[in-house]
């Protein structure tokens, strides 16, 4: 997902996973809150998304879904933030993130806050077709749930 | 509509006409080209809206339809304007916009261009409802489309 170095206008190759229990020292790995809200969503799986992640803001476009997914994202200033984000009222969630890295492999860890308490998911992302179909789980990670829509942030944010 | 003068996260209360024939002068009139196009859009009229009038770059998110309807708009780098305009491929359009100064009003003139073109509307805005109400349409104007879905600027978009 949107993380600093991720390029910004392309295809994403990302996997979804639930979280069987927290890794080992997950506290001592970066974190920082995440607050999403969206100003409009399709069926489809097109959607304009605004982020709050620690202090940084933006404003991402997405279309498209599952594992390929292109996405165009922008910095916002505060201003422009503070002008739209009314926009997306009733329709946000908020999350603390944990990235891990694994190998040459970024794994996020988001735990849910709010009204999805107790929900804990973990994304990777890959480079490639061929990383992605190598790639191996951790222990820790539990079932794939890359395209069951009921986990995805658009869902869990309208519901 | 996002005319320069206007509030900006306000309710908007407008009407829309066909126009019959173009007013007298309308080439003296201040004008400019519209280029918009739109990320998401929502059956309830929810929408994200890119657009570019004559050199100036916005994004504009709406909520509602008819003669109410919440707007909030801020405006784009070009940079931040490149970067999310593909997004919008297969669902823009392109206008002539004529601005009419008539008493304390501003008409706006739309011409439209490309497949929509011999398409002409005219949009009012008032600052309240008496106003709209006490409102006599000029002589050149044809039917009101207010509330027409077909002469939605959406509707025009993705057709």
């Amino acid at each position: 997902m949107a993380g600093r170095n991720k390029p910004r206008h392309n295809r994403e190759i990302e996997l979804k996973f639930l979280v069987k229990r927290l890794p080992d020292n997950l506290k001592r790995q970066p974190h920082f809150i995440i607050e999403q809200g969206y100003l409009a969503t399709e069926p489809g799986g097109r959607q304009v998304r605004l982020r709050k992640r620690g202090n940084a803001t933006s404003l991402t476009f997405k279309v498209g879904r599952g594992s390929h997914r292109e996405e165009r994202e922008i910095k916002l200033s505060p201003k422009q933030f503070a002008a739209l984000w009314p926009g997306t009222a009733g329709r946000r969630l908020r999350k603390v993130r944990y990235e891990i890295s694994c190998e040459d492999l970024l794994i996020e860890v988001d735990i849910y806050r709010g009204r999805h308490k107790g929900l804990v998911v973990a994304e990777v992302e890959f480079r490639d077709m061929a990383s992605c179909s190598e790639f191996e789980p951790p222990e820790w990670f539990g079932r794939e749930v890359t395209r069951e829509k009921r986990y995805s942030n658009v869902r869990l944010a309208l519901q």
